[in-house]
Formats: C-alpha cells, sequence, structure tokens
C-alpha cells in the first residue's frame, strides 16, 4: 500500500492538533514514512466540532462506518473514557486496524487487556500521548531501554500542580489563592479534583511504570496523595534548607517487587527534576546500566500531544508486519513491595511546649525506632518552639510508630507536617 | 533465524561493555526480541583486551573473519577514527551486514556516504552512541519527531567542559587549576584538546543537526570555539546577573537555512540546561509542534554508552527488512546561514577610565550599530570604571562592528570580555 488511511474518534483540542498536523506535516510524513498518510474519516458528534474537520474528509456519528472502511489502516482514538472506547479499540483491532490513542483513564485500568489483543491480532497499539504528551518517554523505556533494568522511574507527570507548587515556591502565596489564580490563568480545570489529588500523576505512573518494570502497575494499585495539605510554611521552611516542593509519581524496583505512589515531596534544589518549573512535565530514570537519563517537555497542551500522536502513526507505518515490536511489554508478573517497607527520608515539622527535656523525649522516641536525625533548626515563638527535623532515611513503619508516639506527647501541639525528601540530600 | 550474531570490532571500554551487557541482559534481550543475540566474533589486537572477552566467542585480528562468518548479522564498529572504521564499515555493509556504530569523528565527517549505503544495500546503520552516550536523541529525533519541525537544538554535549564550568562557577576558581584539578579526578583527559577547545562538541552537533534539520552538516561546517578563555572573573560577574556558563552547542533553524557552532555561553539559572552539572550531557529541542524538549544523562562512560549501543542493536532486530525505516534521514541539501546574519544577546565586560562622558561614548557607538543595552553595572576602580554590560539581541555583525570601534577608543583599558547569552533572559 503507498497510501495509509486514518480513522479519528473525537475532533476536540487533540483531535483537531492531529486534523492540522497531519495536513500541514504531509510532506514530513511522506519523507519519514515513503507513504502518504490520509485522514479519511473522523467520528464526531459535536457540529462545533465537526464543522472544523478539513474538506474531502467523511464525519460519522456512526462508528460501524469507521470500521467498515477497509482503507483505514489506523484508528486514532481521542474520545477518552472508559466506554466507548474500550469497545472502539477492541473492535477496531478486531476489524485488522492497529490503534493510536491517549486515552490513559483507559490504559491505566484495561492496558494488559488490550494489549493482548493487539499482540493477538499482530496488530500495534501505540499509546505515547496517554502519559507525558510530547515527550516520548514510552519509546525511550520500550526500544532504547528495552534491555537496561530500570530501577526508578520518578515523574512530575502533572502541569497543574507543578504550575501551583512552583508559583508557592516562588511567590511564598498558599495553596488556596494560588490554586485560584491557576484557575483564572487556565493552568486548573474548574474543577482540580482529579489533577490536586494526584490520580491523574497516579494513572500515568500505572502506565509508565507497567512499561519500565515489564509488569502490570494498574491505577488502583497506585496509591496517591494530594498536594491540597501543603502549607506555605512547610514550603518556605524547605526552602531554606535547599528543599523544592514537586509533586512526585515515584515508582521503585526494590528486590523485584514493584512500589509505586504518588505523593507531595521536596527534592534538593541541585536534583535535575527541581529546575522543572511551571506547567511542564518530567520523567526521571535510574538504572545501572545506564546511570540515570531524564526526558523533559509539556505535558499537555493539543499540539504537543497531536505530536505525540503523529509519532506513534508514523512508528506504526514503519515497522513492518513481520517486525517483531512487542506490544506486549508487560510479561512479568511482579508482585507489589509494601509501603510500610520501602525506606524513605522525612522532613517532619512540629510546634511543642517550649520547656526543658522535649527535644531529649522526641529524639528517644524516633531512636527506639532506630530513626536518626540528619538535620534540626529550633525556633522559640512565645512558650511553644518549632522543631523541624530533617531524618536519615528509614522504613516508613518504624517513621510512623515513632511519629504516631510523639503526636500523642502532651508537650506536642497541634499536628506535626509530613513531607518526603526524595534525591541524595546532603543537608 | 533465532539467533542473530553479531561480530565486535574493538575490545575496549565500551566494547567490553557491550559484551558484558550482551551476556548479562541476554533475557531482556530475548523477551525484548524474540530472538537469541549472539556474540560471535571479536576483532582485537591487543592481548590484553583480547583476553577479557568470554569464553566461547572467537577473538581474531583479521577483519576478513568477520566479513566471512554468514551467521554474523550485524558489525559493531568500536575502534574509533577514521580510517580502518570507514572501510570496515562499507565493507560490512557490502557483506549484507548491518552496522551500529559509537563512532562520533565517522560520522561527523562522512555520514552521509555511510547512510547512503546502509540505503543502498536495504541495511541498517545506527549510531544513537556517537552523540550523547546513553541518552536515545538521535532515536527521539529520527522516529518520534520525524515529522515535527525542530527549528533549535542546543546541547550540553560535552561532559569534561561541563564538568570544569560547573566546577568553576561552583568555587569561583580559575581555568587553569580547574582544569588540573579535573585531571587529576578523571574528568579530562591528559591532552584535553578535543574537548576544551569545542572540537568534540562540534562532531556531535554535526551529527544532531543532520538528523534534527534533515539535512547535511560535517564537521567542518561547525565553527568551535573553546571554554579556555573564559576568565573566574566573567563567571563571577554572570552569577550575579543570573546567568550559569556552559559550552553550548547551538543548531538553529533560520529561514530554511541551517547554523551551526559551538561556544561557551551564559544561560538563565532557570533555564532548564542551567540544572544540567557536572559531567551530564542534555540536549535541548525546539519547535513550533512539540514546544521544547529536552533530555538528559550521562554524554560518556563505558556502561551507558554500551547500553545505547545495545538499544540500536535491539532496534536493528525488531525493524523487519520490508518495514521503511529511513537510514538517509538527511534528505534535504540545506543552505548555511551565515555567523554575521545571526541575531544573538551578548554579555560584555571592558575596563574603561573613569572620567566623564565614556559611556556616552560607548553607547552612542552602540547605538549607531542598532545595539541597544539592556542593563549595566558600573564600578569604580581606582582610576578605571568596570562596566559589565548585557545586551538586546542584535545582528552579530553590527555587534562586532561596534565592539571593533569601541575597542579602538583611548579610553578603553585592556580587551573587553564577549560571551553570548542564550535563552530568554530578562535581566
Amino acid at each position: 500500500m503507498d497510501t495509509v488511511g486514518i480513522g479519528l474518534l473525537g475532533y476536540g483540542t487533540v483531535g483537531s492538533g492531529v486534523g492540522s498536523l497531519l495536513v500541514e506535516q504531509a510532506d514530513e510524513i511522506r519523507l519519514a514514512t515513503g507513504k502518504d498518510v490520509e485522514l479519511r474519516r473522523v467520528l464526531e458528534r459535536a457540529p462545533e466540532r465537526a464543522k472544523l474537520v478539513p474538506e474531502g474528509v467523511r464525519v460519522t456519528a456512526d462508528f460501524a462506518e469507521i470500521i467498515g472502511d477497509p482503507q483505514i489502516d489506523i484508528v486514532v482514538e481521542l474520545i477518552g473514557g472508559l466506554e466507548p472506547a474500550r469497545s472502539f479499540q477492541l473492535e477496531a483491532l478486531a476489524a485488522g486496524k492497529s490503534v493510536v490513542t491517549a486515552n490513559k483513564q483507559l490504559l491505566s485500568q484495561h492496558g494488559a487487556e488490550l494489549l493482548r489483543a493487539a499482540e493477538d491480532a499482530g496488530l500495534f497499539l501505540r499509546f505515547e500521548a496517554s502519559s507525558v504528551g510530547a515527550v516520548p518517554v514510552i519509546k525511550v523505556l520500550r526500544e532504547s531501554l528495552a534491555a537496561a533494568e530500570v530501577t526508578g522511574v520518578i515523574g512530575i507527570v502533572n502541569g497543574t500542580t507543578n504550575y501551583i507548587l512552583s508559583a508557592m515556591a516562588d511567590t511564598g502565596a498558599e495553596y488556596g489563592p494560588t490554586l485560584t489564580k491557576a484557575q483564572e490563568l487556565g493552568f486548573a480545570e474548574a474543577d482540580p479534583t482529579e489533577d490536586v489529588t494526584g490520580k491523574d500523576a497516579a494513572a500515568k505512573m500505572a502506565i509508565l511504570s507497567s512499561i519500565a518494570f515489564h509488569s502490570r502497575v494498574r491505577l488502583g494499585d497506585v496509591e496517591h496523595e494530594g498536594i491540597e495539605g501543603l502549607t506555605d510554611a512547610d514550603v518556605a521552611h524547605g526552602k531554606a534548607l535547599g528543599l523544592v516542593p514537586k509533586l512526585l509519581g515515584v515508582a521503585k524496583l526494590i528486590d523485584e517487587r514493584v512500589n509505586v505512589r504518588v505523593y507531595p515531596c521536596f527534592i534538593p534544589a541541585e536534583h535535575p527534576l527541581a529546575g522543572v518549573s511551571g506547567a511542564y512535565n518530567a520523567v526521571f530514570l535510574e538504572s545501572d546500566s545506564f546511570d540515570k537519563i531524564m526526558l523533559f517537555g509539556p505535558g499537555a497542551g493539543g499540539t504537543p500531544t497531536a505530536s505525540a500522536v503523529i509519532g506513534d502513526i508514523i512508528s506504526i507505518v514503519n515497522t513492518a508486519p513481520g517486525g517483531y515490536v512487542r506490544n506486549c511489554v508487560c510479561y512479568k508478573d511482579l508482585a507489589f513491595f509494601p509501603n510500610d517497607e520501602v525506606v524513605s527520608r522525612f522532613y517532619v515539622r512540629l510546634h511543642v511546649s517550649d520547656q526543658p527535656g522535649v527535644l531529649a523525649q522526641l529524639a528517644r522516641l524516633f531512636a527506639d525506632q532506630g530513626v536518626s536525625v540528619q538535620s534540626m533548626q529550633q525556633t522559640g515563638e512565645g512558650e511553644t518552639a518549632q522543631l523541624v527535623l530533617v531524618l536519615h532515611p528509614v522504613r516508613e513503619a518504624s517513621f510512623f510508630t515513632a511519629l504516631e508516639q510523639i503526636k500523642a506527647l502532651s508537650v506536642v501541639r497541634g499536628t506535626p507536617s509530613v513531607v518526603r525528601v526524595e534525591g541524595d540530600y546532603a543537608g
């Protein structure tokens, strides 16, 4: 075949970006693939979107028309959500059409099933745009690093929260007003729940860690904590300690088991991820064989995301059917490593009565659990003193046991702030 | 075929790394490709290296043995230099064997010829390790961004100079002692000429810009300036202005013409490249379609470089012969954009007699050439004053014309320091 036909599901921001790039970059695509890649049909029910579809391309409200067109080789699914997206992808594969998608919800919950269906059909399922927009992390993990044992994936994979935390660190403002400002500027949705709770990041980390560790991590396997609880006071204290606040997805391979979580944390200002500010995303990969690699770029946006979809289309066109590019890269079935056993470093800030012996009490409770203090700052505030501690890395279960005992002390006022510290922190 | 045979030329640091990874990662490679990838023969004349080759693998001093082995499918050339590496690669392709190499000298001077030979033979030439070690910049440019119009490639592509400049910025030390220390610590060669003059970076930028712009850029096309002239005083003044010194390779697509150079320059501390410290490398890509993407990682080192070679081997094994993965990605023949016409921002530091009217004289000469001053700091030093200027972006020819006139003024003492400023500098 000299022409590759595309059927596009959904003509919203990303879909119309794909439509435009297929026209604008037609020459480049021909030079890169040796074929004409042609948009043949678009599934779009909303009239205001449908009218954006270029002339000569058929718009339909009926998916059967896409499936029934023998000249469509690749279906690009950009409608999002679980259903009917899942059924559409499975039907496309059953009809002999490869699939490109940006659907992180679907991939993070039904990825294994869809990859298996593609593999069984001898077709391709590509989903670069589902995790970090234009940044080709999945391609790098699947292909360049296919044989390297990746031991860690640390990602800033949500632009909204990164924008908010960057702004809080820059201005010293509180979370609430910063979120409002981000909403005004279009960096946060009217309902920001998916972003600020870490759920969006958890879905992306499920996808990335599945590929990185060749195992299966579903959205439900990724515990996530949001940024709503991070105070301006903690951001300021972190800054004084040389630490930058980030919402990180942290996936680790420990003793051939997998631990994937999303939480707000501090990283040293010298860490490559610390410089990733505003709405940008980045993924930091660790391995014994390649040391560390970071990929940085826009995590969202119509044109960058559309650009990733085009990259996936080219990848499919350039891979001959006989080529052995595994769809099913998740061929291991690794167990999960319990959170309690993970070794982490913690920042703790708490208020105590300013009386002799308090520090000794705290230190004893920490020491009893094997928790040692890396640095401590104490400042008097009338009848109370504020303590800011950074602890040496410790089993999380030991830390939380000590923390519960400390919270129960009569000299401790209010609830301590607790933030994890990732990266090598020299103090 | 269920087994892919490898012939390896050169068993030095990278070669022995490849040999080890082929054994250690054999299972992962099989899962990623569906084939056994087997090291069959090694060309190595030095006995102390030859004895490191694993048992069961034939070591030879005769290239004809490699060529003559019908079970060798891929030749990995790691001997470096122009000849016999070039002849070996051409002979391997003529004998029906694809080639993987880390040879930046050869690729930056004879890349077009070799890519053409591979294309004509229907075989593959892969060279990820020739530019930024373990960081898969070439794969991302060739495949993920194949259709995106890349308009800028800015690279920190030499670890030695990045180590030296990072150390100068951190410690305030001069260039000479910092180089000596880098040599003691193994971050600089005994003869550091290739690195500190920017020639090594120029070769890598020739390769990267050829791929990014789909054109032909040879080493000889890349003007390069080294870091030897950068003083501790300028590094300190840059720091005070929020600027970080870096040796950058800067490749730009301007009006469908190409400009590629290597020079020491300042970048704003907030720029993602500013955080790339020590011996690490990074490449920053710009485009209208994907905005900006940065890839970061180790630019050298036996195991990371070997890891990139393994990635290339897997890429070849996974690409069926019918797959249209262009070797010859340099299908355009773009003209070069003259340096004089490039618009750049400059930092200038100079000493002048501390007398009235001097600043007016300088400002007039700049203004006559259309050069406007963005910021100026003046400090008295007895009978002379020191001026530190950052200029607004301007045609380089205009700047240098004004500079020559300023140098000729009787009130100007010594030679002004001139450093380009890349990135958005708000002052």
